[in-house]
């Protein structure tokens, strides 16, 4: 029996409860799914405050959590300055898979080209995006319900808010 | 309570016997382990004939049979071509860890000027280390009985030894 | 007896008629004329929608179809992230050439202060640029009599039209 | 009706007899052929002697001296470190292409995988290789009859062999 | 004894009486000081328009005036594209420092988290800044009274003024 | 009246008396001389053990003892991976210079066909050269002696033996 694999791309600054949704509806449609960790050597900038091994940290806590770790893949990617690449590197960097999951046009569209299935991705859940958290983040108000408990006890311990708030204290002075 | 974190560094071309031995004496260490993938942009020459993705599958499928998946990371990292920043760079892409199982005397030394615990990693199996696959991959004789079973049916899946064949092939045509 | 070469860099996204008549002025003054495709690396982005084959593609299309492929030639060069070393690599691409057209000051100065002729680019047709033979693209209203026809045949070919617009419709996500 | 594009692949360090007799082969196999310069970053160096920009200007004047340049595009690509992407960068920089000549085991793994037909590519002439060429130019004897006399005059013009030699003395002290 | 070294990072594009105002109130402090030439590899653009090259000549020059190059180190970095190596790269590049002055927030983080003493930098001079002096160079007037007059003379004799404006009017184009 | 500047690349792995002596007979010649620190990037290898940092700090220390360090500059430049842009990048990264000190026939050639003065760099001392040097270091017996006493003694503060021996038996083991 052959086994079915999903595949999602994200950047994940931080994993909220709505990346945490759609990857939870996902991961009953498909056997396993890859979980493709975005921008992997960008951090410490307003758009890009966590280091690929923070998030993947995040990310794998909150699928222990829910049991669903053993069906998935976590991993790092960095952006390739040459977009004609995407998709090869990301088939050279993940297990194979069936099926891409996404509501990009463009990444809809380079997936396509190349033979592979694409499905619309349920977005999580209204009104929490990665920009609203960090924004919460930064004024220190309301972020931790937006976020799996695990994932905002794991940034609590490595002092995120006093980050965030140092990245944009610094970029506004530029 | 605080968790204890592991951390080893291989290629993996391919994941044999011997990787796995290792990995199993450590977890009973450690609270988690992070495996490394390095040199994760080589793929298709002698000594790096697999993807990334492809090692990503052998290891996690390895460590699933085992059920020890739930307390491993399995993290690909480029070559760096700045060995002064090598530290560092694994720093960025993995979750935090306490102690480095190497018995790489220049790994060691990097690390412990960071200030990170060193631990000698036991060898994992006399006669099986990765050459010594590949040789017999190439041969198509003996290789299957020194990887994981589970390893050996994946890299049958992937036409493994005709591919290292043409590697070989070519190289030797330069 | 001598030859004399000019040079002109382009990005050519698309190459319209403005490109192609500034090309024709050209040839008459010289021998042979290398034409620069640049950000050769760059694709699938609002500014870079094709590819440097796909350009290429267009561009030799466009002079073999005007009996003047012959007299040039077309080579795709990367973006470098180092300015002060643009001109070595032009020059390092390139077959030799002694004049170049230009209307841009710093590309100007940049080639001046290497001891090359500069001559001002005579430009193409009014009213017809890239930015605007675009956005036409995008409406799919107006665009195919900015080109020569058999570069518009090729662009319908390529579903040009339907990747700008994912292009455009990612782009305004972000 | 539907044109046929071959390609093949080489470093023309120097562009030779050998190189010129495929070419000419199989170009009356298919309408079209793109012509890879590869490694087209190197040069200065024992096994690349030359820039890219030097082999074009060698190729393109030997095809068009056979009246065959309108046939051909001549396109330089950069080596990729990352094996898994390089036909992916063949596919953005060249023109779209059906045939793939090559004798190379791995080359031809690589776009059967990617879907390609692959032909064997009839070897030039017996006894005319890059490094017999190189090796007769750092001798300065016999290397001539080598290569296309429109060849030979354009390497005497750019003093080639006062290069290759000082090159070799170099790599010999290292 | 020990000594004891200081640490800066700037552009320094062009370098004024302001940076050399901080540098001179520094090594009041310490025994010597690391002076980084940030940004290396930009130049001939607007934000950067001198080369690295330049920027150390005008930066040694004003330091040997005051007869303080003595105790000073001046080393270009290039940008990373990965900010959690920033401080590895720096400590890679210079020589063993204690103290880093900065009063960027981001900056002085990131030193903290790796255990370096930070000590705010007394801002050179009230209204003189890079953008400022860079403006009044684009406009022909009142920039010379604010740098070293050393400096003044040499950015008169590599024609400074007229580059800039090349390089300004080239992006207003764009 | 105008200065003259020599130029002189080496690696200084690491710097020996060799490398001082050849300093100080070109420092009677020219005015001002620039020192590139070649493989600026390299460091933890058998043949490039020290960081630049390391390296810089080893020169700078032995110019001051002997009172030159006034008519020094001290530049670190990466290796480039394409050899035709090598002057190109020494230009960019280096205040402007009048004659390069070399006896590398190929350095020779490149710096000539771009309009430089060259001169033959009268060697050091016989029989120091920085191989036998390591080697010695590696056996921790008469590498002192071969060295400013300045810099031997700011290779035991960093532990340099020690270093040089974990690098050599983690190469071995390769």
């Amino acid at each position: 029996m052959q086994i079915k694999r999903g595949l999602i791309v994200g950047r994940f600054q931080p994993y909220h409860f709505g990346h945490h949704a759609s990857v939870k509806k996902i991961i009953n449609d498909v056997d396993e799914l890859v979980i493709i960790v975005g921008s992997s050597k960008e951090s410490h900038s307003r758009i890009n405050p966590f280091t690929a091994g923070e998030r993947i940290e995040m990310i794998v806590t909150a699928l222990k959590n829910d049991r669903i770790y053993e069906k998935c893949f976590v991993i790092p990617i960095p952006d390739v300055n040459h977009n004609a690449l995407w998709v090869a590197q990301v088939k050279g960097m993940s297990p194979k898979f069936d099926v891409v999951y996404t509501n990009n046009p463009l990444v809809k569209q380079l997936f396509e080209v190349d033979g592979f299935e694409i499905k619309a991705m349920v977005s999580g859940l209204p009104g929490i995006d990665s920009t609203t958290v960090r924004d919460s983040m930064f004024k220190s108000k309301g972020w931790k319900e937006k976020l799996p408990g695990c994932v905002a006890d794991y940034l609590v311990s490595i002092k995120a808010t006093k980050r965030i708030k140092a990245i944009l204290e610094t970029e506004e002075k530029k």
